[in-house]
């Protein structure tokens, strides 16, 4: 037999229990606090109808998805009467993100949803991009929506959740970068951009914090702005470079769309600053999906330029199934990056989740007497682990050892003989005899 | 635009937000008490390479795979060069079970698992199996297993455990039917049944339970087993119908092999006796999985024959990729019929998750204020729903009564300028108002 055993497809990750507690530890965060705020779980199966994902994502995005093949009869029809084409072959795929599987879930369950629905989602999704450090083609999204609301209120809500998360994370020095999608309308409107031009634009604009302004302008260059447009942007370049430029100071430059939405940013800088003022407004900030129509936000951890999560409000999305028109604003945490971070900085509770304590049985006689009485221990909230082999001590301990544990217990016939069970403290090396009853002020 | 949404694929399922609740109370209980006995948790990706899934189920397993399509190039040149058969267009597939991928794990990570791993894994499989009623495409599996031990130890670790978890649930009326794969070959062989006869016979008798012993007898007729044998069944079946039969009466009758297994039978019932006697001996008992090597079991809620988990020992599969032998041990719950009973019995617990107030912003002006306190009130872990709109009560109420919220908490002018917040008791009708600081006092 072969000993070359194969890995997990690449792009794809096992996690290992010491992973998979560090990955609860910062889900179980999320999760709930979205709770504390009323969010409710949802959860929607792997697979969706290829009619559900397909053009949803752009052309790009389509050719990302996993597609299921189709099976038996079904399958050996098609590939007995060629030419076989793609469509022919599948007619499902793996969930791509968790915004789509919402709007079908609206659409699918309006008697069963409340009209307002906070949902919150953490589940895996899955793309076939070009696996890549920290770029996995199985991940975890964080996704938390309101569907229901027009109101700014609805965007308070949220950001008063990630406030919270972030603090509980160790996370306090973030900054909720927010923009609006309709006062970056109006301000390339103002520089008298046509409007078929706004998204190539507001692609290069993006990269102002990655790039700087130098690198930005020499790009818009080739995209055969205006000259008045081109005399223009640095001015406003300029003004956007202030420590923390006011969306009030830009109300006379842009027309009434814009000053709608300065005000909207406004209200929320008005909101955050006696909380903390971690909400900065970044004038050029877009995102890259164009289905946003109002505020949109990024989470960052200064000084580096990366997004640790990001949302926005997109009121034409969730109404694509049902066709009647819904509001939304959401927001989804990059897991990975968050991780990766909290690794980086070792902000990671190290032991979470080990047992507290050994039991060691050294001979099959006393099986039945030790697991009562670790039996009891567990019944008091003690977490014990049974090595489940009769042993001498040796290779138990080194077992304890590996798996983190502070106690030992010894269960032989002595002990049982002189009901006394004996103990060493493995993190002092401190030994002693307990009675049963005693010991659990071990872990008092 | 069309409002016929389209529905999840078949056999697959939506979780809206009190159905994840109930199925978290189960899960939730189940991973405490395996990380309370030092189970460790792990998780694989929801794709495998081919190569790991195929021939380990049998031929049907392996129709039911669902497998995904390669995508890009790599499919354009399979389509353009045909004929095209299935394996051309397909190397990775969906997790049949968390066995064979504990398995891959087992030989892929030998220096960073111990030698015995003790580990849990609660995630979905899919089979493409025809849906039918409680039968799905996706469903969750909740795994245990101990890897590295060959004692009889281990079982007793695992069966601890499972007592625990069913107690937990409020199912104490369990069952564990216990059995020995190889009591079961010895016991045919003392009934002169040529081996390659075993799978067959095996298979009628596991429908003991189900369908009695007149029809078993009737259907081994058609085995063309020799004459004594069937003579000799009917008298075999009366000491098996026993209440409660106990393996050591059966020593004489059996050769060593099958002695030994009936001792290790009679160790876990002289284990279990003095711990409640909910371990009983099913001396027919056969699981359908035929790589079990030693002890067999599964979970009953009497009087239905039915089966709410299973496992067994399984020492050859474990090392099907390392090509190292490793003993192991594990358990299945089968978590959706788990879920099935306690609905039916009313047993989960229904109000589990929802926030305990409903904050209701009355003006736009006080947002901030009430923001404020509802934080206050969240720091101390009160969980308090903010109903996302500007709204009047009478819609607000609405939605608390939906989601099940008992406390309402009114934020408007009125109440900003006096410090007092109304609130409404939803259960009982009672109003009053509070200060800030004294609101706490309503959920305590």
């Amino acid at each position: 037999m072969s000993t070359k055993a194969p890995l997990p497809p690449a792009g794809t990750r096992d996690f290992l229990p010491d992973a998979v507690r560090r990955r609860r530890h910062v889900t179980g965060i999320i999760a709930r606090c979205f709770e504390r705020h009323g969010y409710e779980p949802l959860e929607t199966p792997a697979m969706e109808r290829l009619e559900v994902l397909l053009g949803k994502y752009g052309e790009e995005g389509d050719k990302l998805l996993f597609k299921v093949l189709h099976r038996g009869e079904k399958l050996k029809k098609v590939l007995e009467n060629p030419p076989v084409s793609e469509s022919d072959l599948t007619e499902l795929g793996l969930r791509y993100d968790l915004t789509v599987p919402l709007a079908r879930v609206a659409a699918n369950y309006p008697e069963q949803l409340t009209r307002i629905f906070k949902r919150y989602q953490i589940q895996p999704v899955w793309r076939a991009d070009r696996p890549a450090k920290g770029r996995f083609r199985e991940f975890f999204q964080c996704d938390v929506d309101i569907l229901g609301s027009p109101e700014i209120l609805a965007e308070l809500d949220i950001f008063c959740a990630i406030g919270e998360i972030m603090d509980e994370l160790g996370l306090s020095d973030f900054e909720l970068h927010l923009n609006h999608r309709r006062w970056l309308s109006s301000f390339l409107r103002a520089l008298d951009i046509p409007v078929q031009q706004h998204v190539a634009v507001l692609g290069v604009l993006d990269k102002m914090d990655k790039v700087g302004s130098d690198a930005v302008l020499s790009e818009l260059q080739e995209k055969n702005l205006s000259t008045a447009c081109r005399d223009h942007l640095p001015e406003w370049f300029a003004c956007f470079a202030a420590k923390r430029p006011q969306p009030r100071d830009f109300m006379s430059r842009v027309d009434a769309d814009g000053q709608a939405a300065l005000n909207d940013i406004a209200r929320v800088l008005d909101w955050d600053g006696p909380r903390g003022g971690r909400i900065v407004w970044n004038p050029l900030l877009a995102r890259g999906l164009d289905y946003y129509t109002g505020l949109i936000y990024e989470l960052r951890i200064p000084p580096a330029p990366s997004s640790f999560g990001g949302g926005g409000r997109y009121d034409n999305l969730i109404g694509m199934f049902s066709g009647r028109p819904m509001p939304a604003v959401g927001f989804s945490f990059g897991l990975e990056r968050l991780l990766d971070l909290l690794e980086e900085r070792g902000a990671l509770p190290a032991a979470a989740g080990h047992a507290q304590a050994l039991a060691i049985v050294l001979d099959a006689a006393v099986a039945s007497w030790a697991m009562d009485i670790v039996s009891g221990l567990r019944a008091r909230g003690i977490s014990v682990d049974l090595y489940p082999e009769i042993s001498g001590a040796v290779k138990a301990l080194k077992w304890a050892d590996r798996k983190q544990v502070r106690w030992a217990l010894f269960f032989g016939p002595d002990e049982q003989e002189r009901q006394q069970v004996s103990w060493k403290d493995l993190s002092t090396g401190a030994t002693g005899q307990s009675a049963p009853g005693d010991l659990a002020s071990l872990f008092s």
